[in-house]
């Protein structure tokens, strides 16, 4: 499949998300290629259809993005709930246990997707796996004593790597903080991993969304393909 | 007792604890009126006994202290492990749980507590208390999305308040986040609290410091009463 005929799916995926933004609702706007389909599509039904609702992002890209087709964006702390939430995914299981947090704004995300009476993941099909891991697993780390960190995930096994700029230094979070990528290559026991990791001091957040997501919309060459999480 | 008093026995204190400084030794030096007594004779023995040792501090206010003494001080990334760390506390029980972070430091000195391999606190014996919890226990909160942790917070019953600064504006940690003090007036199950805290998203760390002490130094008329928690 070539980038035209994955765009075309992915769009398709964003397009069939924005079906649920209805008239006056709180939506949050994730971040990614995926999601930038689908405020464009958000885009042409408040200029084509009039609709009229409130965003909260999770990156100035998507604000910058949403703010040009005139969607009013405020701060997640301005609303007492978000109704639904259109993200992408790095992956996602059968159990409807993902990874984010390759764009590195794990922790916003997590924040934004908490706060949402439903979540929704758009992903391509390349996504949707039967065991997560094989993508880098991103945790927050905060840089006062994170080599200890760092000796710790390494000790247990995780392979982490400290993720890097173009020029070669760490790259800082929004809240300046380290990403570092674990490399597990398969996570069996999500839960228990997520445990482990949140129970680390230092560690801030990480990047596994456990049965958190309602709904996951997959690009599909016959039609976008909606999984729905009956355990929500 | 009137502020002298209580001075000449976190002096006496600090001083028992500065006996545990060996030559070569890695110190962690906290922060407080105690512990400033104890880098104020860790300075006399550096001076008068020819004392060679190596500090990690978790304030710039100690680390000015120590340096002024003539003590090397050097970032927790810089040294495989801390020999002993000599803080102070907030309050701390007989099981040797107990709250810190009044100084709105928890974060630093949790990270160099864990990378320990003795922990002493030195107290006055207002400190230690039968069950922990009429001191305020501050917990680390990222900005984005604080007011959803705040109601969370309140909706459990802790009775959050964000600490705020002279000029009535929400004081900021090291990593630029806010301190939020839940007034819990006591902690029946503070293993049960510290894994609901632990598991709030956007909430980085808290102020719990769960039998991780192994010597409780105290002030006492009678001269510094030492504590052994046997259970380390």
């Amino acid at each position: 499949m070539d980038k035209s005929e994955q765009d075309a799916l992915k769009k398709a995926a964003g397009v069939e998300a924005a079906k649920l933004i209805e008239n006056d609702m709180i939506a949050g706007l994730g971040t990614g290629s995926t999601v930038k389909f689908f405020v464009d599509e958000l885009g042409r039904r408040v200029k084509e259809e009039g609709l009229h609702f409130t965003g909260v992002t999770t990156s100035s890209r998507t604000k910058v993005q949403a703010e040009s087709y005139g969607i009013k964006i405020v701060d997640i702390d301005d609303v007492p709930q978000i109704d639904v939430t259109v993200d992408g995914a790095d992956e996602v299981d059968q159990n409807f246990n993902g990874i984010k947090g390759g764009g590195a704004a794990l922790l916003w995300e997590k924040i934004v997707a908490i706060n949402s009476k439903k979540i929704v993941w758009i992903v391509d099909e390349s996504k949707v796996v039967d065991t997560i891991g094989r993508f880098p697993l991103p945790v927050e780390v905060i840089p006062f004593g994170a080599q200890h960190v760092i000796d710790r995930l390494k000790n247990r096994g995780y392979a982490p790597t400290v993720r890097m700029n173009a020029e070669r230094t760490p790259i800082r979070t929004d809240e300046n903080n380290f990403i570092v990528d674990l490399h597990l290559n398969r996570i069996d026991h999500p839960q228990d991993l997520a445990e482990d990791l949140i129970n680390t001091v230092g560690l801030v957040e990480h990047g596994l969304f456990l049965n958190m997501v309602n709904t996951v919309i997959v690009g599909d060459p016959r039609g976008p393909r909606v999984l729905t999480n009956s355990n929500k």
